[in-house]
């Protein structure tokens, strides 16, 4: 832990990590699991947390650059207002345009729809030092497809198993995947929602639909335990942040991201040329 | 010009935009065109101008999910060090990753070579509401190409033209194309080849190929003068950004992505829904 900040009890990891038995019904959206400081020391240390993220993004992207294949993705999960576009601007958005690669994922579209759920997942994969990001992702097809009946109960009941071994693959072929299931309370969301319809600069935020999941809050939290309870595997574990508050969640996502960027041991590339011949031709250019 | 900062005697546009008649030989790249202010005002003043950046970005980004389909592609060209990866970085990455689209064409692959090389180029333009950045771009294939003879004189002859159709479509589809030849003068050059060579994490960024490329900076420059006369168009001029001083490429190119965003004349888009029925359907959900 030399590397985390002081205010932190815990590794972020290992205090949100999915533990078997764990009861989405007893999730305390408000709380801040790990965490021994305050709203008002947020700031200061997110910026501080950011640069960290970005230093060891840009040393991801450099050693692709000389032949490392790996790669980072945080898949986000979560219902409306949870805050995963926050994640997106305010995490994510600390690193470098050049090694990152944003995919959202809402209702499939025609072509989309012609071909298998992990069509359009496949796709949009890091690629070889990038750090993805998925904004939704392939758990939909489990959580909201489920939730509204779009496929018979064995279709979507044979894709856990199947989403393991896709998930495997992909560890298998050199990506990290940190996945976040981000939980707000009912009463905030119910907040956040209202603020989006008292605001002209977040209608386009706001979605009626929103209210119609809402309703079927029940629904999902059976989803989401199904989730967590068959996909939080040891080569992608599941995360549970509470995200009530936004400042938490932010700094807790953020050392998810720093600590997975962490265990691939990286280091600037060395060079791949010899450095006293090309200063020599330097001089003489 | 109420929106630009004082320290700006001109709109950057105005100053940068290509003239007809200009000389690449003629290119002060240690100049500062339009600015009276100095290395110190630069932080604040790029940091303030970021967020303007940032605020745009989302309002297009925002339009596009209520129907807008424009779109901002950014297109970087420079010699090596110019500094094309610090305006990703610093410019660009002010912006938000859901609406920031980045790609770099380097040496095609052996499946772009297939193809024509305009392939590569449409798979990668910005989609609706997003602002896409091309480090390097289709302009490769008369800068590069022409230099190293890789195609005969009557193919990369008849690309000039190709390429100003091609761009007059994604205009008429509603992108509007900022773009930037990036100047560095050769003894800069050599001072930031020189400083890849003596810092083991710059090492990634250097290329023995740079010197190589170096050498033909008169056949660039030559390559990059036909690129200006002959592709800065009514509906896609180039601008000519001196980028000796980093500080001040990187406010000139912030500038003129916010002046390209302001002419879309941006706003919030209106709700889509009955906000009051919806503010009462919340209420009781």
């Amino acid at each position: 832990m030399a590397d985390l900040p002081s205010l932190w009890t815990h590794e972020p990891h290992d205090v949100l990590v999915f533990k078997p038995g764990e009861k989405v019904a007893d999730i305390d959206a408000g709380s801040t699991p790990g965490f021994t400081g305050s709203k008002g020391d947020a700031p200061d240390l997110q910026d501080e947390r950011n640069e960290r993220f970005a230093g060891l993004q840009e040393m991801l992207y450099a050693g692709s650059r000389e032949g490392d294949t790996r790669s980072v993705l945080l898949v986000l999960q979560g219902m409306d207002t949870a805050g995963k576009g926050g994640i997106v601007k305010h995490v994510v958005g600390a690193g470098n345009p050049q090694g990152i690669r944003y995919s959202s994922f809402g209702v499939p579209t025609e072509e989309e729809r012609k071909h298998d759920y992990l069509w359009r997942i496949r796709k949009a994969l890091p690629t070889a030092g990038q750090v993805g990001v998925f904004d939704r992702s392939h758990y939909e097809d489990v959580l909201a497809v489920r939730v509204h009946d779009l496929v018979p109960p064995e279709v979507w009941g044979a894709r856990y198993d199947e989403i393991n071994a896709f998930e495997k693959e992909l560890v298998e072929a050199g990506t990290i995947i940190v996945k976040v299931a981000m939980f707000v309370s009912l009463k905030e969301q119910k907040k956040r929602l209202s603020k989006r319809l008292d605001r002209p600069d977040k209608y386009w935020k706001y979605n009626p639909g929103d209210i119609d999941e809402r309703l079927l809050w029940p629904a999902y939290q059976e989803a989401y335990q199904a989730v967590l309870d068959k996909t939080s595997t040891d080569y992608a574990p599941w995360h549970v942040v509470p995200c009530d508050r936004k400042w938490y969640s932010r700094l807790a996502i953020t050392e998810l991201l720093i600590e997975a960027l962490k265990t691939l041991d990286l280091s600037w590339p060395p060079a791949s040329f010899d450095v006293e011949a090309e200063k020599k031709r330097l001089k003489d250019a």
